[in-house]
């Protein structure tokens, strides 16, 4: 039996009880979906996971592809792990059918991808970057661009990839240097250097399609002259489009997966073909990127998840010591998930992935719900969209780092050995935080855009669902300290908005947004805490409405239980954070002298 | 030119103006220094650490060593560095001249490990554990075994090790099982096994000496039936005494140092000698251990150095982005160290390898000052000692831990990669919150112990310290905010202690003590502040009295301005900690019905 990396238990409680996946089939567009088919798709995303990535996980991180003579041999389990995702459709099933897709609800997309993810971090990415080009092409693109490359990729024969870094800018991409060229033909000539392109080379694949950011010939400075374009490694004729593999990186973790420095246009011969109209290719890029990041917060609560039961199944087996109150030699030691401290480690790792999940899975009913209402209703959950998915990425990855190294310790020195797993999900975990844009970003984003946008309606809009949440936990008594504690932190959370927007109007964004980590650190907190009173109302009213039994009824008091551990535990972190928040002395800024660092 | 791991102008300022390590030598134990011969001793472990260690520092880490045919070929560097070491008088420099030393007083002799261990945190244990396995000998064995062993450990031929866990019974050492069995010429025949032996075979000394835990026939069980021995490699005639490495681990960092699975008594023929007296082992075991937790809180702050300077160097030179008031695309990108963000993960960086540093040194005076002072005065240090050396190994480990992740951070994807030295010291510094006793060790030592013991008069004396401080720190009207802070942080401490103590007074020592980690990190984060606040007023004093330029004016405004940093983002995480540990509602005891983690 494969070990387990992830609960269908808690995925079922999340999709069914919490976020009432079926709901979405009375609407015509998931029409053909129900609950069984569901399950289907949930079944056949685990035997892949089990059966094709997990066995490979240590493997494709101990043998890490090379460049060797422009060419990049990865496992070959990738290409069989495309082959399966393809033929069981689970590639672009999000998409429309129209697009080749199966119109899979995000909801339970996502949580094909944490099945997937969980089993093997490194080789999903080749799904989900695959499936992130296509859906560029079909957005934007003209409809001979998908048929000419969408079919491939979603088959699994054909992998894409994004092309957004330069060596020089890093982030920026406002100083997007590479070139299109116009010819004749319509298509243009390409040319610059890509950095940081994760499967950017490998031999799994038939073609690979690169979806790259490229300034058209006197196209204006700085974010608003960049353009989208589509770059095939190989022409439709199989000759060489001159993409040239010029670098891989060694990474610390995700190794399976290779990191490619791409040359395009060495020989001034590679061939784009421009992705919607010309200078709108940020624009069309941010959409994709805000699913990627959604994925990427996914990423840090599969790769936590994976690390908590390895941890946890370590706690359950290995005895030692004894317990404070009993430290007679004569009996046996006890296993050490009976020492505190150690359930402490692994209650903080199932609150991170649980809470984070349950973040993530109600972004993706906001993504379901966009595509189902109209007016007014679809802008509601677009602002609550835009607002959370900086916090659904950063929650998941920061957190998630913190709850793998958690795991790690439960081990103690063998967690730090290759004798287990959790060393090498500490250093893949370690990238969510720089993938899609780094917490400085996210923060950033949030604070500056997000909660001030369209005149703070996505705030306000969090907020309502906030109340509604805690109007369904006020009917229950037990549940009373927690609806208070959560009520206060909303409380503190629109003090320390107010102050900071306050900042933000007087002109000065980098003294407002110079501790947008922090505020988003403590956003992060209370968006959690709201997501487990919500988890915490359903159990309530499972354990009082139907009387479960055995391991149903000890799965709420579970939930229970670690709902008041992230309330006791990680919530108050907010006290200090709201205090260095609101503290108006400066001491990060640049200037003018310089402080010695 | 090096590139630099660490300030010797911070080690001078610590050394010298805050800590007045010249003040030593007016004692006899320390009369032959002064503070030409401690800078002298400074720059030879300055070339030694640039020379040797550095320079292969990443190549250790890509071509760790392997157990082939029973055999453990390590970097001949490590031959290199014990010779240069040893030659240098460097190897047990802090032993008394008798015992084949140099008197060092033991805050110069950290420094030198900060040194050594900022160049290559990985090759140092082998001095680091030389040392301590000759200091068990030198300090509880026959003048005979000293005779033979220890000269050639000072001189870097030989090495030590110790051998303290064994594989079924981890951290627990009341559960050791190894055995000893007397022979008529009054040495030992062991058997058992031993696991993580750093150091605990290689190529580069002619033998290596195990200081090693086992029971000898007929010993109690538990704790009070642990004898210490001398076990080494080869017998004084060079015939093999029956040590067989049966593995080495494979780690997820400080690889050029090899783990080691050892098998003693294979062939029932390992000799080993009693040190001291039967059954004391574990109690002589632990003075020394207080020593190596000592030195693996240095070690968490020289790789946080290394990693400080490596992301400062890179955010000096790196140009991405524009000022958030400023995003003019015609101007060229500014560096990142102007970016706010970038700014507060380095100072964040800084105040974490500093503090951390500064307490070590601090525990090392108090070392020195046991050893020239008698009676009660001495006993103060003692009980300052005790009381400080868990926070002192937990501090600079937990805090280095998320320094260098920060470090990493200030890179973004480049730091995730080998082109820089980031993510190697990201892994390697992730053992010091396990090595010589977890998190969770140090914490109920801390709280169990250290503050109860002696009727709570290490307790008393710290306050007593940092009382003089604080009123050392009144002088100045700048400093007033952060006299008030640590005032009220004091009273904080105290009022969760009281608490604390209470539940323990119960008797329920589990209950009492569930949360010792929570009140490690609070308790940690005050000790920091308080030797942030002393190194700010010795900052003050010379810029009020001394009127220093340019650089020197410049190191110690950023000495008050990292002061105020401290104070202001990490101090108030005290809040959410006292929060929690004043609140009594249990979530982390095991319970017979067990919650489903």
């Amino acid at each position: 039996m494969a070990a387990q990396t992830f609960s269908r238990r808690n995925l079922n409680f999340l999709l069914h009880e919490v976020f009432k996946a079926e709901e979405l089939t009375q609407h015509p567009y998931f029409k053909d979906y129900s609950r069984e088919a569901f399950d289907m798709v949930l079944d056949s995303a685990t035997e892949i996971s089990e059966k094709i990535l997990l066995p490979v996980f240590t493997e494709g991180d101990r043998t890490p592809p090379e460049l060797r003579n422009g060419e990049v041999k990865v496992h070959p389990a990738v290409g069989r792990f495309l082959k399966a995702v393809g033929d069981a459709g689970l590639l672009g099933a999000g998409f429309p059918v129209e697009h080749g897709g199966q119109q899979l609800p995000e909801l339970v997309n996502s949580a094909v991808a944490f099945i997937l993810g969980a089993g093997n971090n490194s080789l999903i990415m080749f799904k989900g970057l695959t499936e992130g080009a296509a859906h560029l092409i079909t957005s934007f693109g003209l409809p001979e661009l998908t048929q000419t490359y969408v079919p491939n990729m979603l088959a699994g024969t054909w992998t894409g990839t994004m092309c957004l870094t330069e060596p020089q800018a890093g982030s920026a991409l406002a100083d997007v240097a590479t070139t299109a060229t116009p010819q004749p033909d319509g298509s243009y000539r390409i040319r610059g250097q890509k950095v940081f392109i994760s499967a950017g080379e490998h031999d799994q694949a038939d073609n690979i399609v690169h979806l790259l950011l490229a300034r058209i010939d006197g196209a204006p400075k700085g974010t608003k002259g960049i353009s989208l374009f589509v770059v095939p490694k190989k022409r439709l004729d199989g000759s060489d489009n001159d993409v040239t593999p010029t670098g891989l990186y060694h990474k610390m973790g995700q190794k399976a997966t290779p990191a490619m420095h791409l040359t395009f246009g060495d020989r001034d011969d590679c061939h784009g073909y421009l992705v919607g109209e010309p200078h709108r290719g940020l624009a069309y890029m941010f959409q994709m990127m805000n699913e990627a990041r959604l994925g990427v917060g996914l990423c840090g609560a599969y790769i936590a998840s994976a690390a908590y039961y390895a941890s946890l199944r370590y706690a359950q087996e290995r005895p030692q010591g004894r317990r404070l109150n009993n430290k007679n030699p004569d009996e046996p030691p006890t296993l050490i998930i009976n020492h505190p401290d150690v359930r402490r480690m692994l209650l903080f790792q199932k609150a991170v992935v649980e809470g984070a999940l349950s973040l993530i899975l109600e972004a993706c009913r906001y993504v379901d719900l966009t595509r189902v209402t109209e007016g007014e209703e679809r802008e509601g959950y677009e602002l609550l969209l835009d607002l959370l998915t900086p916090i659904a990425k950063t929650y998941p990855a920061e957190a998630g780092i913190r709850a793998v190294s958690e795991g790690l310790q439960v081990l103690g020195g063998y967690g730090y050995t290759e004798d287990f797993p959790l060393e090498q999900y500490y250093r893949d975990i370690r990238i969510t935080s720089i993938y899609e844009g780094t917490t400085t970003i996210q923060s950033l984003d949030l604070l500056a855009r997000k909660v001030t946008q369209k005149g703070g309606r996505g705030l306000q809009k969090l907020l309502a669902e906030i109340t509604q949440t805690l109007d369904d936990a006020r009917t229950f008594d037990d549940l009373q300290p927690y609806t208070n504690r959560l009520t206060e932190e909303i409380a503190r959370l629109q003090d320390v908005t107010r102050h900071l927007l306050d900042l933000l109007a007087t002109g000065d964004a980098e003294r407002a947004c110079a501790d947008a980590t922090l505020y988003m650190e403590q956003f992060g907190l209370v968006t959690i805490a709201w997501q487990w009173l919500k988890q915490a109302v359903v159990a309530k009213r499972a354990l009082v409405g139907g009387a479960p039994e055995g391991d149903e009824s000890a799965f709420y008091e579970a939930k229970l239980h670690t709902m008041k551990f992230f309330f006791r535990y990680e919530l108050p972190k907010t006290l200090g954070l709201a205090a260095r928040l609101l503290d108006t002395e400066a001491l990060t800024l640049p200037t003018e002298a310089g402080v010695m660092l």
